[in-house]
């Protein structure tokens, strides 16, 4: 790609030929269909993770429909395919390029990744040995080191869920260094005593995992930047730091103009201008949206203020149970949690990744909706490695096992359970939605976007697995 | 246009060249520019608008940075502009061919409909008499008749405007009842009671006129069935038939599952499926939301999307500050009225008109911004005129008047005459902001949609200017 290396709104690939028209019927289709998965597709599905698993790491079976994935015998070693930029990183000459591209059919793993990643017992009955295991390698004073490999966590046994490779230590280092100083210096993010939970976040992992095919650490601070500023958000307005639901849909909309800009008159502007500046939340939001703007395109840029909106609805939806003491039905649970989601950070994967998914493919139902199901395993996945952390929060916070548990009058451990089926069941839905699509419109584009977003469903589990810093499991099994 | 006629996804105009890059920066820009206007832009302002007025019924002059539009002496007759489709209706067939499409620069508008509009005396000092005059046509019992003629009612004193030519009454008529049918018999939206209501909403006369290019009357319906859909949720939900704040976060997400589908599991998804129908206005965005995606590419479906998601943020905004009783500042309110706000209705003139403005040219920040003025002025215009109405609700109802009257320390009077001058301010940014995006991308869809755009914001305070039904003036002058 010419311009892999460059940040700037990045082109449709040169190699992409036009968009064939979006005919696909936008019905309601709220479950998985059922048709078979033609053998492109399952080429394409083989290709979406790296090889770097055996079956008893992942003790969930896949669904009928879904044609193996982490089973697939490592491919031989092969040149990227030409449609993908190679991992070259122009910001950091001096890291070693990645050994291979997550996300891409053709990777090479290095032997010693697979053995770190394989090393030590896996699959049921093996979670409480390797948590202990973890639980002792949290520093003493409960603060991890700011940039330092994440320590290895447990799987939640039964998950369906793909391990993906060590996240490059280099970039890992370098991002956690810059985004610690644009959360210091440029936008006075966090006042010094929560600097252990900023270090203990581990965005720095986090984005480089979920990024793999980011051309250059630039791009990967685009991600970055943004996954800050949402957590921002949501701890200040919402959540553990001074957050509440009461009048929050005033201050969510307040912020949401650091994203979807005021026009106004000459008299009020200024004040608008002025507010942007006038809490850590609103800097954060205003400078990560600066930076993603001058390196997206226009669409680009609507499609993330699209979803940044959907996910403010759904902290309002949340905050409007969490005020009237609310506990909804499952279904109207998953359908919060669908607003109230990761959504807006897969779907800027090309714009990480240094080229765009054309609008009107991204608009197709058929690729909103593997957006909609990959968007949802991930947030149950959060919903699941954050379970006991909320338990032990003040006041009642709602996930998807405790309102199984309390709607369906399941024990807390079986309503864990069920809620462990409800995300295997998506993410067999997401993987069956996105080989389909492959295989109905096989533009280098879509493909790499499809490959992005299942990198990104990856790199979340990884991060919420390693990070015992915030998260430990349940001892259910 | 070979599609105009049939009620399906439309495609580019034919005519229109490949797009150019959109590289305008999407830097913050929140008032209006006051770069000159060149020639062109200035060509295309005068063509904006039907000729059908005179300086005397707009009193407030234009602002020095935007060239005279409906002070241009009227054109010849002249036949309609090869991009424009023809304005023929393959539904209603007896119906007379609209005489003008206001819109369009050449327009032939009939010296009866300009007698009609121009009849009477206009202008500061004649409001009260005119007013007089429209109160005295409303029918004894306070219901209009469901699709005749709507009375005449006077234009706020002082406040920029552009009045149109009369909406066609065979349309006017067809849509009304085929909307009231589709209320009463598709959807059940009200109880009995309310039919006075509905007849007084004039929806029918309101779309008409803010869709003069509409190819048939199914088009219109799709801009019909979405502004009842669209009030129906604002008066269940929010505002006077059992509407309320509380809670409202809940309630507007799962009715936005209605517009962006949920993708969930086998076993919850009916519960969804099943909910759509539980109440009125679920049932109306769920059918006028269908009917729309069926008519629109997949990228107008998720542009409608998002705009409903603003739409919805702006609504729990203001929900918010009832609860709490707070009063915003006059920028704050205006930040959550570009929210709370007309724009899911001006954004969807391309679908409504039989062609598509494609989603990079929407996406534009020079169009994003055209949108969000013309936006926020059709919206205070609903202030301006639904001023008396909300004095009259129970409870503080905000507006901008009364804001800036808190605000600012200002009478009544005053702070109404400021929220006109901001008003009139907004529309010339709105008009200079348009005429610069036509001198910049001169692509024909991108003109035909700031011409439907400029068409929305006129039928829109036709609209307002003559629902005497609904609103009157406060007497001020």
């Amino acid at each position: 790609m010419p311009d892999s290396g460059s940040l700037g709104p990045p082109t449709s690939l040169p190699e992409q030929p036009p968009a064939p028209p979006a005919t696909t019927p936008d019905a309601p289709a709220a479950t998985a269909p059922d048709r078979p998965v033609t053998s492109s597709a399952a080429h394409f599905l083989a290709g979406l993770h790296p090889p770097v698993t055996t079956p008893s790491s992942s003790p969930s079976p896949p669904s009928p429909s879904t044609p193996p994935a982490a089973w697939t015998p490592p491919s031989p070693p092969s040149p990227p395919s030409p449609s993908l930029p190679p991992a070259s990183d122009v910001l950091v000459r001096n890291a070693p390029d990645l050994a291979a591209v997550p996300g891409t059919s053709d990777v090479s793993a290095s032997d010693s990744v697979v053995r770190r990643l394989l090393g030590g017992p896996t699959g049921l009955g093996t979670t409480a040995l390797s948590l202990a295991r973890k639980q002792a390698a949290v520093p003493p004073d409960g603060a991890p080191a700011p940039s330092g490999p994440s320590a290895e966590g447990p799987v939640v046994p039964g998950l369906y869920h793909h391990p993906i490779l060590e996240p490059d230590p280099v970039r890992v280092a370098e991002v956690s260094r810059r985004i610690k100083q644009w959360a210091e210096d440029e936008v006075q993010l966090y006042p010094q005593e929560w600097e252990g939970q900023f270090d203990g976040f581990s965005v720095g992992r986090y984005m480089v995992a979920c990024h793999p095919d980011a051309p250059t650490v630039d791009h990967l601070m685009l991600a970055t930047r943004l996954m800050v500023a949402e957590n921002a958000v949501d701890d200040c307005y919402c959540e553990d730091h001074g957050g509440s639901p009461v009048g929050l849909g005033g201050r969510l909309l307040l912020a949401h103009t650091a994203l979807d800009h005021l026009h106004t008159t000459a008299e009020y502007a200024p004040q608008w201008q002025e507010s942007l500046g006038s809490d850590a939340p609103r800097r954060a939001y205003r400078s990560a949206m600066d930076h993603f703007v001058r390196a997206a395109t226009p669409s680009q840029a609507d499609r993330f203020r699209h979803d940044m909106a959907r996910l403010h609805l759904g902290y309002l939806a949340e905050a409007a149970w969490a005020e009237t003491g609310h506990v909804p039905e499952v279904w109207e649970y998953l359908a919060m949690r669908q607003f109230n989601n990761f959504r807006p950070c897969p779907t800027i994967t090309d714009t990480v990744g240094g080229y765009e998914l054309p609008a009107d493919l991204h608009a197709r139902p058929d690729m909103q909706r593997v957006i909609a199901l990959a968007g949802n395993a991930t947030t149950i996945v959060n919903d699941l490695y954050s379970y006991t952390k909320e338990l032990n929060s003040p006041g009642r916070h709602l996930n998807l096992p405790v309102v199984i548990a309390e709607r369906e009058h399941l024990s807390d451990r079986d309503a864990y359970l069920k809620a462990v089926e409800v995300h295997n069941e998506l993410m067999h839905a997401f993987e069956a939605a996105a080989a389909q699509l492959a295989a109905d419109c096989p533009v280098p584009a879509v493909l790499r976007f499809l490959r992005g977003v299942a990198a990104w469903v990856d790199g979340n589990h990884d991060w919420h697995r390693t990070n015992t810093y915030r998260y430990s499991l349940p001892d259910f099994w």
